[in-house]
């Protein structure tokens, strides 16, 4: 039997204890819960005190195991889509591999900012359908509170910590979840959202600099760049797979902005309906957005069997990647 | 026609211009070019100036195409595995894609460290086989010298700058490269080979901690890790392949310590002829210590078209990954 195609069996999710409103940060800089929310429909975000991008990843991967008839050790594949990993060696995947005991998983990270969910989901589609592992675990984790300035109202507001997955296993074809996919990187436009910017604190270098965490955002740019690229990519997927718009159940998109969602579904003539928002209360958890959002909505039974989900992320490299899928 | 394996169509290097021996070395930290030579193989590295990991990858790129009768829009898609990229946004892959104009590929990093480029070559071959990528660059890229501690005599010494990499298509069974792998992860080890750990510096998080760039290592858990994983990788390859060690024409190891190779090759009953070395001039260079050192044979014609070659990767996670190939 050949297995051509994947589907998700489980989906989990998890986020710091600790809630911090819009009021909150309006004590620490010039802002209120007013302009954020105007902004951006953001409310209030979970930023971690004592959880880690690793704590939060492996409680996901646990969650997954314990909701699937299978054991730490039936895993092949761990894969962590991250821009936020607590070291740059080891791996969170491989973090999380030895917390669950994952023994006969391969684990690393990707890196392709809040497009890493759908990238990752790229990447392990193809790596199942390729044949070799059976069962894989994908998750999405950031804690980007460390890479934010919390004295910089541009930035500081928008973001927050978290993390989801999937548990994926190959399939036949028929009965598979794959419908169609856009992915495209735009490297030309990455400087208009960096962080991390890890710096030449060398001695030998010529022009040194310290390590500079922070995010930095064009955010004018960006969100030209969204709402121009993220309809093309979603009705591009659609175009391939002979679908309209209105034939898809739910837009599971990348929480990067309340406005950016609403324009994306005002061009794609969509009813917000479609587009269930949840950075009301997470706020832009980048790689992580999609999964926690995915999880809430397979909980809350929004999302059934058999649903057609479009799932689209975009955000830094610059990035954006959109799967179509059968639930 | 189903294309079910891939061919490595190009090889490529970069590095630093700027060279640093042990002795310069000698009078920054109490050490000595003998102490180095005698434990480590290394004579001098290379240190980027003006370097970044994205120009040298980018170098890298620029020249893979150039050597290949394909042009940048015909590159579906770009991994760089690395553990020292410029930013954790954009990506070095990204950044690479813009440089050098490649608008039809996808691009992101992975992070599986010293074993990153044979992960990376695992991860590609699959996105291949699947079918839909035909034209890839696969880069090991590291400037490892804005990790480390340049008053730590244990882990300054050891490692260097570079990048190297390879053009990859896909192609039919008959014409394929692939003969063989083994994979490992082994992340409750993680903790004895740490670098770039992000920290906790948000004033929500209850221990505060600053970025912590640098390497640290338990040399002896990881020598041991090495020389019972690498050699138990590499003859679990060649039983699948139906080969023995004698039979591999070329073994392109990670070159993290000269004397560590040493031991691989005896506990292979293998010559040491067969094992090519470079950390004499490179050190340590984490993912692109492979590309670099295949690039170098390729290019020497010791290794020539249909040879055998073993390429074995091993370090943080901890991580292992061998695959054998025909080249």
């Amino acid at each position: 039997m050949k297995f051509e195609d994947f589907k998700i069996m489980a989906t989990a999710s998890s986020a710091p204890d600790h809630v911090v409103t819009n009021d909150e940060l309006a004590t620490m800089m010039d802002t209120s819960d007013e302009w954020i929310t105007q902004r951006t429909g953001i409310k209030r975000r979970r930023i971690a005190t004592e959880e880690t991008t690793s704590s939060m990843c492996t409680d996901v991967a646990t969650q997954l195991i314990a909701q699937s008839d299978l054991t730490a050790k039936d895993i092949d594949l761990i894969v962590v889509a991250t821009m936020s990993p607590d070291y740059l060696t080891p791996s969170v995947g491989a973090t999380v591999q030895g917390q669950i005991g994952a023994d006969h998983a391969i684990a690393f990270d990707i890196d392709a900012a809040c497009s890493g969910f759908v990238y990752g989901l790229h990447l392990v589609k193809q790596m199942l359908m390729a044949n070799q592992q059976k069962n894989a675990i994908l998750i999405g984790g950031e804690t980007l509170s460390k890479l934010l300035d919390w004295s910089d109202r541009s930035t500081a507001v928008l973001f927050g910590d978290g993390a989801g997955g999937v548990l994926i296993q190959n399939t036949t074809v028929e009965n598979g979840s794959f419908i169609s996919e856009d992915l495209r990187t735009l490297g030309n436009l990455g400087q208009y959202l960096t962080a991390g910017q890890t710096g030449k604190p060398s001695p030998f270098a010529t022009d040194q600099q310290p390590f500079s965490p922070f995010f930095k955002m064009n955010g004018r740019r960006v969100y030209s760049f969204a709402v121009k690229n993220v309809p093309e990519s979603i009705n591009d997927a659609l175009k391939q797979a002979n679908l309209t718009a209105d034939e898809v159940d739910c837009f599971v998109l990348h929480q990067a902005n309340q406005r950016i969602v609403e324009r994306i579904a005002d061009e794609l003539a969509v009813s917000m309906a479609k587009f269930p928002i949840n950075i009301d209360e997470y706020g832009n958890t980048a790689a992580a957005s999609e999964p926690i959002l995915l999880d809430q909505l397979v909980k809350q039974k929004i999302i059934k069997r058999g649903d057609v989900i479009a799932l689209s992320g975009f955000g830094g490299g610059l990035t954006v990647g959109t799967m179509i899928i059968k639930y």
